[in-house]
């Protein structure tokens, strides 16, 4: 191709290369337009199943893979890695680490991250987003668990082994039993001075029940499974303060040196970057096709977007939107290219899924709803297949068959530290921070969510 | 058990879970004594691997396994995660973070760890000894290529894509090898601007063979692989200089954005730690029973041993001295616990092997030499035979087949960073170095190796 056809191409730019980001490219790779992938990582992350990552249970390397090698036949489509800090949108540039990438179409599909702490916060207590975010979460629960061995104070030994997870969404249901597996499976013959299943677990939820996105019968199969491994869960109940001891729920404490925050997600700051209207968590409000108000040429998707559903409430933050509208965005660009028109976005909801432990998981798809070991079957084949990359595929189940047989994790690698330095200052969790410049409380705040 | 019969069985203290401190600890294990392993990390390492983590073939869990899962069945072993900053010979005491524990015999079995940069530098230009060292260097090879695709300038361009490997032993030879498939392999079609083949891999000695350890025909075997490689490999060639854009070999300038050092290793503080006799590379000099002398309960084994061979030569830092070693001395502080007496160590050399590429490896072993294919056959059952754990076993044989099969590489994640800002500033290297208190020239110096 000579380099005056390629400038005729029109520049698609595509931020983000998550769920939403890479099934845009991948669309869009082959055909005549030319095609630009910018993300912070080198690698797309499969984070349905971060958490098992944090809990020791698969590598990062199992569930990432490098976006270069996914897009490596598509010759139209460049991969940068680079932050983005902001959109020109009248010059149409996007701004990275002192570059100006110049684009016809802009597609943003930064996804969600951790609402709730200021910058300050996120180095201590992450939300569960990121690789690093998991290696960290990892290193704290086995070293309490460490710690405990040699912790000659029995209140301190108590506190290092009970782990507190706030928010009763997917990500916390799926941590906390998953800790709970941990210690009382994977761990249980590892120690000589503690008995690990003597950890407790404690899930809080300030809704009257779990994973409110299913129906009110799942959610209690969830909780009954959860309490099955040992989780204690308590529902309506808001964390009303936290330091680094502990959590409070209005006047009962919790003594606990792990607190795992799997409450509030925000957008990133695309919203912010256009200069466009966003609800209170950030997402940017979108037209029936995705693109944004008054820039037909720039379009947000994903955990970013904002889009009411048929029931009128904002559509799910998880993966199958975000990959659906990636692939209408991509569709919707080749027929323009074309001059042809594109109906509307319409969203086909699939079904929900979530994971309750070793082998027990919800499932609703329509009318089918299972939950324990049926459930679980349809979740790991779901998981399996929608992991991209054979390789991939092929060593997450052969480390969940291994696991499942012999009760072990191979994961239980603590990096970073050097000795068991890493956690004495314990970490105080922060009282107030700030979210959209307003300072809260720190306490779990349903309305805030973005699912 | 009561508590004090628990009391009344000898205490032995390992420091070190490597290949010696682990043997021990094994053969120890299920026997009267009473054993307490402590390690600065909470797994073991299959060090002879490490480079294939450095270089994105295998994930850090392949070729690491908790030590407590290691020794989950042996209930007269416990385990400690602390780093050890010294021992009291007089009192019987390892002192580690502030706590003291009392032993009757005690094993060191710290390794060695690389030398040539005083603290200040270990930070930015790691030996590879650790799974962080790892991680670093993988970050660093892979930014490498990110920063070219983006760069502007050519002169700087061609900067990130040399890669200079300081060291001609097995580390550096691996190395080497497998940074040179990465970039004509694994990496080749996945980038737009730059073509990773056009990367240059140097390879620089300063004896006039590489492998000393093997007879030269083998070291020629070896050379001539990695040349098939595209490796350029320099011999007689004695670094004189270095900084951040690259080294200096007498007049000759190699520009390079990343420079790897595998040349020097010296002991732990071992010997610092006792006040005992030690070599320049600080090897403790150690008794024909591996005990150090006037400390007939002290013993100190493996990289951080000198002991003489049968040639008169120190035995080889490998894995296979640490492991005879350390299933030595548990042998004979199991007959000195009954009161019998044992004779003094003997090395059973087992044979020599090293791998140079994707598909060949050189193997000495008595009368047998191997070079190419059937020396890298023989390496492949070799390594996943000693891998520990059958699950790490099988899942790198798999990752091998895989990585054969498709010449990709699933393990390429750059973790640790956002964006690609991590190498900016480039590191410079030291123009000298102390060791042992003395200032060095940023120099390879074979005498120094510890191998």
């Amino acid at each position: 191709m000579s380099q005056a056809a390629a400038e005729a191409r029109r520049r698609v730019v595509i931020v983000g290369a998550g769920f939403g980001g890479l099934s845009a490219a991948k669309r869009l790779a082959k055909t005549p337009l030319d095609v630009t992938v910018v993300d912070q990582h080198n690698y797309h992350l499969f984070q349905p199943l971060l958490y098992q990552v944090a809990t020791a249970s698969l590598s990062a390397a199992d569930i990432a893979s490098p976006i270069r090698g996914i897009l490596r036949n598509a010759d139209n489509v460049k991969v940068i890695l680079a932050t983005v800090s902001g959109v020109d949108v009248a010059r149409r540039e996007v701004l990275a680490e002192g570059r100006r990438i110049t684009f016809d179409d802009l597609i943003i599909a930064t996804g969600a991250e951790h609402a709730y702490f200021g910058n300050e916060w996120a180095e201590f207590l992450p939300g569960l987003k990121t690789v690093d975010d998991a290696t960290y979460i990892r290193r704290r629960i086995l070293l309490a668990f460490e710690h405990a061995e040699t912790e000659p104070d029995a209140d301190e030994r108590r506190r290092l082994l009970n782990f507190v997870v706030v928010g009763g969404g997917p990500t916390g249901v799926e941590m906390a039993g998953s800790i709970a597996d941990l210690a009382n499976r994977a761990l249980a013959s590892n120690f000589r001075v503690i008995d690990p299943r003597t950890a407790r677990v404690i899930l809080v939820e300030a809704a009257p029940r779990l994973l409110t996105l299913f129906d009110p019968p799942l959610s209690e199969a969830a909780r009954r499974s959860l309490e099955q491994l040992g989780v204690e869960v308590r529902l309506r109940a808001g964390v009303t303060g936290c330091d680094g001891g502990g959590v409070s729920i209005g006047a009962e404490r919790i003594e606990a040196r792990t607190v795992i925050w799997a409450a509030g997600v925000k957008a990133t700051p695309a919203a912010e970057w256009l200069g466009a209207e966003h609800d209170r968590a950030g997402r940017v409000k979108v037209e029936p096709d995705l693109s944004v108000p008054r820039h037909p040429n720039v379009f947000v998707i994903g955990d970013a977007a904002l889009m009411l559903g048929a029931n009128g409430k904002p559509m799910p933050g998880d993966a199958g939107v975000a990959k659906q509208q990636g692939k209408y965005v991509a569709k919707l660009l080749i027929a323009r290219d074309k001059s042809k028109t594109f109906p509307p976005f319409r969203y086909r909801h699939l079904g929900s899924i979530a994971a309750v432990g070793r082998k027990s998981a919800i499932v609703q798809i329509h009318w089918l709803k299972l939950s324990g070991l049926p459930g679980w079957l349809v979740w790991s084949v779901a998981h399996i297949y929608y992991l991209i990359g054979f390789r991939n595929r092929a060593i997450v189940a052969m480390n969940w068959v291994w696991n499942y047989l012999t009760l072990q994790r191979g994961t239980r690698l603590i990096t970073g530290v050097t000795g068991s330095r890493d956690m004495t200052g314990c970490v105080p969790l922060p009282a107030a921070v700030k979210v959209d410049g307003a300072v809260l409380p720190c306490a779990a705040d349903p309305d805030a969510r973005a699912q």
